[in-house]
């Protein structure tokens, strides 16, 4: 009797220890499988990581399905708790921390244009075009807050594929345009969201819109607010902690706690967490990263008078750290979506037929595309139109450079997933059928535009902005680009937050002499040097044209 | 009524969101603090990182016991899982990585000695020991496997204190020797603990110890096994996939996930993951990283041909990713177990007197020192009898350095506490007096054991190896020491891994020319530099002493 006990005992230790461990390893065992893949598709353009994460995802979601007789396909449920607490936090700080900072703040008013003002349009189109179309299509049954909430989550873009093909030494102006719309658009969709979950819709009324305004606009400057302080904050304690010593790991590790308390606390204070990390990123890359580098320095000084410069370059390579721990977490999220595209529970309880569904996917990604279309073309004519002062060649948006912003938000991604979960589960699960079939809507809009728009996008990028070489070069010279920004990339980081690099100087010679700096980024280069550098980043103020 | 139910909504949401924000905006502030206190106690050389955790992690407790008004002290509860699941992984992993493979080879047998006989010694002795003399003090109610199972807690040792206190270049074979004691002991007492969950307790016979053993063995060696193989298959992937091209943000994201796929797949096996992550960190750091530093040189080679020294001494120090992932595991461990040792419930739940609560930790403490003493003296002598024939002044283990292994080991860690929580509670709950009481005699052994013996380690070093130099002289040198090790301890691990190292010859020439290479390691070094690394390493095989 004891004996049948103690085996019992060992059969429920097993059991419970492999509740965890199995769906861990498989995981991590496509994990692996998909970073495998996605190198060696390294030099076919056409498919990027976010393609090969889905697709894989798929696979191994439809073996999981064969293999327990089609009653799940995925092994871990999707948490929108741990998207949103642990995998996009590094993601958001990689962003913030890798961005380059003077053409993101040249370009403030526009990306702010397309990232702040084109997610309201955006999503005004969206909502009252699924609010007209979805009941023609014969799907019926959704509030007014579930409309609100379509038009936020299919307003947030995935701009991976387009960054990957675009170039940003050929067009710096599109680049930095993209990059900086698609990180400010996931914040607004996520704040803009949050202020829709406070709506009163019983009680909508012509003061509604105003009131989300004013959330917003509190939410945003409030969440930048603490993100900037924070950063600062750190920035002092690495610099006040550090002077004459030097302890890298800690100093790294210290940073990234900071980082992660800011979005803690910005959860906390219900802000934009997203908005709060990306500004505490952009923070710490320009003073606290400055102090580590910085203090390293002094001490190799100390150590060995020839090595100085080897010692700073060194160091500088360790923001591969953050850019390590942003590609897991999105290689796990897009693992993840491609994965949950056959949770055949939902397909089971949306209880729709292929007709309605193939409608209401159809439905969306019309009004995307209209969606997009109706900001992006007239805000930069706007953006034009502003700065024709200083616009000559470098920061006049073409006509082609608007049909390339235009198509890079098409992608939906893992926001959008995230966002649905949570409108429309309960910690993961929902049991009612409308509900259920949005989130299958949303996965498939996501896989579509991915995997659909994201093969096309290469071809229409070379189409559009023809390549002088052919493609045997492009390719070769990409993975030289590679290499090249694999070894210059850290460097002129830091460098340019000294603002004393010669290499980029010479660079960017020409586009500096047709695009003169605009005024307030000037004013706030002085300031930076006079007063926050010697006080934030150590004892070293330097102007911006001196030698390194 | 709808407006009322959608407030109620909100303010679930907000509790629901609340229930993980708060606790881990605590703790990750908490984690902020406990590095910079670190960082500013870092010249005190009397107190270290795991103390300073442990006791900020004892005052938070109690601020939150005061906030919580008695109610709770700990804002997560601990859970075993989570401790070897999550944080156990990367602390190994680091610690095989950095392992100076050379000298924990050429003391392999010592290390095994001191690691596997020595845990079966000291298991032995504190079993019998606490079977013996916890009824005389007023504690009884274990059973057998309880016994058994206290044997093995407090046989896992916790090196952290002392090697911080060791000086590499000074004492080599000290260091060397509590340095592997500390990583073997670790999974000796997981896996020991493992096959004691095992025995069937009702029918004990003179044939159980052998099969203890046995079962020993077999984890052992099959745990070994599966970390060499996912070593191997890592740098045979890295060196296929890698050949000529370059992404060291994949192949180390790749390193991370292949060794801890190696560790969650020992544990779907049964086996023991912290042998099979420590062997995958050393067969990793031996052959994979080696792939990714060479692959990087290649293309920097084409890229910029004057600046290929430059590019190696760049990725290497990525080898500071994995110490920052187990710096930060460590400290939470520490810290956790501070935190934990004002649990309340558990206090008031093991129901016993002062008196009796003082009388099982200093049976215990004093059944720790004793059982270490019973394997250290006599091993140290038998291990100088097996090393009689080379052994001049190198390889000697003196009677000083027998009292600093000895008392190295006196500590105990975050493993003790793991192993208490899986024996004593369910899922970090227990309801049964005797198991709190144990979970609390736990943590007061390993507090006393990390503070008070933590203390006295410095001054006991201090007294038995005096430095030839003045205290002030100790502090500036030791700083420059950790700066330099900075510069060059990375460095010398690969270099030494491609058996080049100039630097590394000159320091250690006497050491070699006195303790001649045993024949097992150098006829290894044979085959290694023949078949293993031109077929896992890259197509460069290097003999000995050609330059770098």
């Amino acid at each position: 009797m004891e004996m049948l006990q103690g085996v019992m005992e060992f059969q429920k230790n097993l059991a419970k220890d492999h509740a965890q461990v199995v769906p861990i390893s498989v995981f991590v065992a496509v994990l692996c499988l998909c970073v495998v893949v996605g190198h060696l598709l390294e030099e076919n353009r056409w498919v990027n990581e976010s393609i090969t994460a889905i697709i894989l995802g798929c696979l191994a979601g439809g073996v999981i399905l064969a293999v327990s007789k089609g009653n799940s396909s995925h092994i871990l449920t999707f948490n929108e708790e741990l998207f949103f607490i642990y995998l996009l936090p590094p993601i958001i700080f990689n962003a913030g921390f890798q961005v380059k900072k003077k053409q993101f703040f040249q370009n403030f008013l526009t990306i702010m244009l397309f990232g702040v003002v084109g997610v309201f349009i955006s999503a005004s189109i969206i909502t009252s075009g699924s609010w007209w179309l979805f009941p023609k299509v014969g799907f019926a049954g959704l509030n007014a807050r579930d409309y609100l909430a379509i038009g936020t989550i299919f307003s947030s873009t995935d701009t991976v594929c387009t960054l990957q093909v675009l170039h940003q030494d050929e067009t710096p102006l599109l680049y930095s345009l993209v990059f900086g719309e698609g990180v400010v658009n996931d914040a607004t969709s996520v704040v803009l969201f949050n202020a829709i979950q406070k709506i009163d819709v019983t009680r909508l009324s012509a003061l509604t819109p105003l009131n989300v305004i004013r959330d917003f606009l509190y939410l945003f400057l409030t969440s930048t607010a603490l993100g900037i302080t924070s950063g600062l904050l750190t920035a002092l304690v690495l610099k006040t902690l550090c002077f004459g010593r030097h302890s890298t790991i800690r100093e790294i590790t210290l940073m990234v706690l900071m980082a992660y308390l800011s979005y803690m606390l910005a959860e906390l204070f219900e802000l934009s967490g997203i908005l709060t990390v990306f500004f505490c990123g952009i923070l710490m890359s320009h003073y606290a990263w400055h102090n580590v580098t910085y203090s390293a320095r002094i001490t190799t000084r100390q150590v060995q008078e020839n090595n100085i410069g080897h010692a700073t370059k060194f160091l500088i390579v360790k923001k591969h750290v953050f850019a390590m721990m942003s590609f897991i977490a999105e290689t796990f999220i897009f693992l993840y979506v491609g994965m949950d595209a056959l949770d055949i529970e939902k397909w089971k309880m949306s209880k729709l037929n292929m007709g309605t569904s193939l409608g209401i996917c159809s439905t969306l990604i019309l009004l995307i595309s209209v969606a997009r279309a109706a900001f992006v073309f007239p805000l930069s004519a706007f953006s034009n139109y502003m700065n024709r002062a200083h616009s000559e060649r470098g920061s006049k948006i073409t006509f082609k450079h608007m049909i390339i912003i235009w198509w890079a938000g098409l992608m939906r991604g893992a926001v959008s997933i995230a966002l649905a979960f949570e409108q429309f589960t309960f910690y993961g699960v929902t049991s009612d059928p409308i509900n259920a079939t949005m989130i299958t809507t949303t996965i498939i809009v996501v896989l579509f535009s991915t995997v659909v728009f994201g093969l096309l996008t290469t071809p229409l990028i070379n189409y559009l902005l023809p390549h002088p070489t052919t493609a045997n070069d492009i390719i070769r010279e990409r993975r030289y680009d590679d290499a090249r920004e694999d070894m210059t990339l850290p460097l002129l980081s830091l460098e340019e937050s000294a603002a004393t690099n010669i290499l980029r100087a010479k660079e960017s010679l020409s586009m500096l002499m047709e695009m003169p700096v605009y005024t307030i980024h000037s004013y706030w280069r002085k300031f930076d040097d006079a007063y926050m550098r010697p006080f934030f980043s150590g004892p070293r103020p330097v102007s911006e044209h001196s030698p390194a």
